[in-house]
């Protein structure tokens, strides 16, 4: 971050700039704000693009960045500017020996200080400076070589990207990292979590997926935390799998750790997105440490016995069943070449009878056709009703409870492997990676936040 | 319901089956079984396809079916049999002048006594006798009429139903329904509520739409109570909606009642499968009536304002966007000569860069693409970022936030009255029934039962 600005308020908006302009503060200025009784002090940062119009960005002495909303009722005030160029402190970071070594691959560009939940990235990549600058308790916590695969954004994080993910960890494996934490967009993270599940046999260290649902220049970030946590997880667990760490509530009052195979993303924009379905998270987080809440934790596994086993065939699509369902849909899918389909069928996950003739061109034509539940929740289970029957006879494959993102990726590891039907049905009804539980107890399903318990009394709450 | 078979144990299977044999147990006939300190006397009912091998089917002195499992301790004994025909008592309903009238249409063939969670059918259609015999309680809630339409698999039920079924409504209304139940299989529920949310504009009357997670033959049935609620939702209560209102627990400690097109079946099995997204749900019924939890419920409109407006266009499809997809799946969808398409996109509604080309196909042919986002919960906000803005300049729709069986029949019913991209649009945005809420507060999203409130203490009594 340097500054070559004009005195400017850089990146400010609508009002807030105009009374910014009119009070004479300049970006890289040293202010201070009051509110009532509080006090702010720090320099005032420029903003980036998506931000809340109404708040500035600080950089306090402990190193955060703090949002300010300015109101009718703050005062905001310059006390000192910083000539020429502004230069983060620089933090001279010392290998210790007794800290575990931790690598963070941003697969999005930049992490922690500007993580994006999209992209990780808003502004340019991290430099250790800048991460270290706003995670100042990562330099105690482990040694921390953060690295920049590459910069996708989420919904273009393609089969190849998980290929060459799953490889850069091997790498840092093969290297002697005790941890891994992996810097991805929020909105695929899950797929990507899948992928490396079924890709990275025999984990010897925790791998840690974490991002951010608000960019770090709006005063909610959960980037930095988020970085801390999956650091302690990464370097200090004993497991041997792949998880997704993040907020479990809308404050910032702990952390879920999410298998990867029985996580999804449920909210478009709340920070508590992440949730387990059909399970209880594996634990949680928080600044006292870890509780775990399950007894089935792969521990870490011993180093020679990693491997990697990528092998994927990306002619794998999905396709969502709706009542009026045309087969032509799923006869396209067998014209264009693909090797393979998972289907989301309603309820215990059927498809309407239209659809029979094209589940017949499959068969034919070998292409698994896999089916998961649309409601999420649940086992596809298709000898209760003769029509699940006479979708079973038509050669479909019972996808147990698999959510979608586990069985797509699946799927696409198990054709990488083998196009035999029979080794892809044995392959996908076997759980690899916890992608499929035995069975489905009372926890883990949802219940609606001021609904359950205590229905009546939860309502007058709200 | 007739005797006529030979002495046989009807439909039991296995053990138990084998049991019945050796031990002279006849269907039809008057059985004890104990079981410890319990006691069951009953009628020996012959039992449908789909069932529990271990349990027998009793009916008993108060009209009701009863599930036993037939266990090591249990003893069963023959103490009296019907020779001839056997038949459902007739039960004399008279119209009583000071009840509402309910209409109960079954789409799925049998509601009540034997109501299937797919189809509303596992044995031959209800007669009222067997009705009322199921459910004692409906003589004296509502003067009640049982109407079947027709036999439809959930999974099949198309569109063209979606409008006779909307059809069958408009004339019970037109003939002086006070309120209006549809017997539906659970599957597709929530979809063919929201084409009705649609169709029926100005309601008089309540429609309910309810069903069952359970076979009625089995023990733990929620057919009957669904039915009574609905009775009751129906024909007392001051809304002009269509909701679902089905079980809120596991337990059979309320019914919710959820506005149809902010509700989704989110769980394969249980018996509280359905939920508002979102949103909390309208209110609960319970044995001590109704509680309504929100104040935007629109009251019952006057008869002269109702009308059905049932122009729709089917074809319309879906499409699941995931990370890798190629856009030869959407390509195939204009070639094939859709009208229409409802895409789920992740996160705030992105589809990867890689459809761009499919998406300007679409935008040259003129055919909408409405975009709804994977997560379920939270808006499609494509202005925040450059992509998504790309994605708006090649003319895709954001779809609010919608569900996607919202935006399937919605997408439906807009393309029915207009071909133009504008006017499609414009009602996409507008809210038209419930299905658009302006914001999403806190309320309604989900948490995981035994997560939160108080996460520790809950984890302890797992």
């Amino acid at each position: 971050m340097s500054n070559n600005n004009n005195g400017e308020p850089e990146g400010y908006r609508g009002v807030l700039r105009e009374r910014l302009i009119k009070d004479k503060i300049r970006t890289w200025s040293k202010v201070v704000i009051k509110k009532g009784d509080a006090e702010y002090e720090g320099l005032l940062l420029p903003r980036s693009q998506h931000t809340d119009d109404n708040y500035v960005t600080l950089k306090v002495d402990t190193g955060y960045n703090l949002g300010v909303l300015i109101d009718e009722e703050a005062t905001i005030k310059e006390i000192g500017f910083h000539k020429g160029n502004y230069q983060l402190p620089h933090i001279d970071v010392k290998f210790k020996k007794d800290l575990p070594n931790v690598t963070l691959l941003g697969t999005g560009g930049t992490v922690a200080s500007r993580l994006d939940y999209r992209t990780g990235a808003v502004l340019p990549a991290f430099t250790p400076d800048e991460l270290f600058s706003a995670v100042p308790e990562l330099i105690s916590t482990v040694n921390l070589t953060p690295k920049t695969l590459y910069q996708i954004l989420s919904e273009n994080f393609r089969p190849e990207y998980w290929v060459k993910t799953a490889e850069a960890i091997a790498k840092e494996i093969e290297s002697g990292a005790d941890g891994i934490i992996i810097g991805h967009g929020t909105d695929t993270m899950c797929v990507t979590g899948c992928a490396l599940s079924f890709f990275l046999r025999n984990l010897p260290v925790p791998v840690v997926l974490v991002g951010s649902q608000r960019s770090s220049d709006r005063p909610s970030s959960d980037g930095p935390r988020n970085i801390l946590y999956a650091a302690k997880l990464s370097g200090y667990e004993n497991f041997g799998e792949v998880v997704i760490a993040m907020h479990g509530t809308p404050s910032d009052s702990y952390n879920l750790i999410h298998r990867a195979t029985r996580c999804r993303k449920m909210h478009s924009a709340r920070r508590d997105t992440f949730r387990t379905l059909s399970d209880i998270p594996l634990g949680k987080i928080d600044d006292t440490g870890v509780t775990w809440f399950k007894d089935d934790v792969s521990p870490r596994k011993p180093r020679e016995d990693f491997h990697l086993d990528t092998k994927i065939d990306s002619r794998v699509g999905m396709l969502y069943f709706y009542p009026g369902m045309n087969p032509d849909m799923l006869n396209a899918m067998v014209d264009l070449g693909y090797h393979g389909v998972v289907m989301i069928g309603t309820g215990l996950a059927h498809v309407g009878t239209d659809i029979y003739p094209a589940l017949e061109r499959c068969q034919e034509e070998e292409i698994p056709v896999v089916m998961v539940v649309e409601p999420l929740f649940g086992f596809a289970q298709l000898r209760v009703y003769e029509t699940g029957r006479d979708m079973l006879a038509r050669g479909v494959i019972e996808g147990e409870n698999m959510l979608p993102s586990a069985a797509y990726t699946k799927l696409s590891w198990a054709l990488g492997h083998t196009r035999n039907i029979d080794e892809v049905r044995d392959i996908m009804l076997t759980n690899v990676a916890g992608e499929i539980t035995t069975r489905e107890g009372p926890r883990g399903y949802l219940v609606l936040q001021g609904v359950e318990p205590g229905i009546d009394k939860m309502m007058k709450n709200l």
